[in-house]
């Protein structure tokens, strides 16, 4: 979002896990992401919350726009995507392929992993279905709902859970975004002794 | 929220976990709080994206009012309440005392409901710190964070999850959110089978 809105930032590592000192003082939640604000001696925390501030301050490039109508349809699928695709999706993936090979050092649950991939499936027709009837996710224009949904796919597809077979609206979808000079800095990035999928950052993948 | 910007609204019992096919159908993510604006054919769903279209477009009695910072402040205590109070206090006290006994038939799991009741007291030292430094949990005025912090509050006090011993600041907000004319009828709604406790809808508890 702030890659499309024209705001600069520099990323920093964390990992909320390990419930740094420091970091507990910053954000009492002990999570990710926070924002600091430095020139404006300003702290925020909370995705949504960061992306309604930014939204607000920053004209460029609406992501939560058009009639509240519209905005509400943003707002209920970036919830969507928060809470049941990373909760049914990405978490468990996260929790199997990362968690427990970097704090754990245990090996994957091979049934929870396929679950993940089930419940990835059912999601991927929904967001077909939504791309059989829209242009981008919330409608005729690209929103936060794509930068939080392709967010999400690309943390699942790092951790190789997702299989973009018979999802062609979704794959078509997801192939623009990764072409976008917002998206490709993150595309970059690399997890701790995790690698990617060879087509991870690829644009044809 | 509706009670305070003078909106009327008719309460419509639904139970999520029953997965009605014609509720999947209205809000395919299967969860309340699902709202019909029966007169301009609209269905909104999510808590946050319906509390944000109405202080969109109702001018009264703004919830999520002020700068772009104060604003970033109630949406940042509404996250980690419906995301960390809501996950550590009222779900596992709402599985443990009601679905288990609506839905499974057993008996709740003492360890559990502890541990809830410990969350609550260490999340309700952090509401007394805010208190201690302003007058409501996101600054100087009423606003959605104390609306949502006080419909967690009522829930896990409904299922006799709350000590407020040790907790003057919260305990006086409280008792100041539970005689405001918005709230009121909330508190003399109740759920199938459960009673709550007797001082659950009095003023001074």
């Amino acid at each position: 979002m702030l890659g499309e809105k024209g705001v600069g930032y520099e990323l920093v590592r964390e990992s909320p896990w390990e419930r740094r000192d420091e970091f507990i003082d910053m954000n009492p939640a002990g999570q990710t992401p926070v924002m600091a604000e430095t020139a404006k001696g300003l702290l925020f925390m909370d995705s949504s919350a960061i992306c309604e501030y930014f939204e607000e301050t920053v004209d460029k490039a609406p992501m939560i726009g058009g009639t509240a109508v519209n905005r509400a349809e943003v707002r209920r699928l970036v919830a969507w995507l928060d809470q049941q695709f990373y909760g049914d999706v990405v978490a468990p993936l996260m929790h199997e392929r990362m968690r427990k090979r970097l704090v754990h050092r245990a090996t994957p649950d091979a049934s929870m992993l396929r679950e993940a991939m089930k419940n990835a499936h059912s999601h991927f027709d929904y967001l077909d279905y939504l791309l059989d009837h829209r242009s981008w996710l919330a409608g005729p224009t690209l929103s936060l709902a794509d930068l939080t949904a392709a967010a999400h796919i690309s943390v699942a597809d790092y951790l190789g859970g997702i299989d973009f077979k018979g999802h062609e609206p979704m794959k078509r979808w997801y192939a623009g975004l990764k072409s976008r000079p917002s998206f490709r800095p993150l595309l970059s990035e690399r997890m701790e002794v995790i690698s990617p999928p060879e087509h991870y950052d690829r644009v044809d993948f």
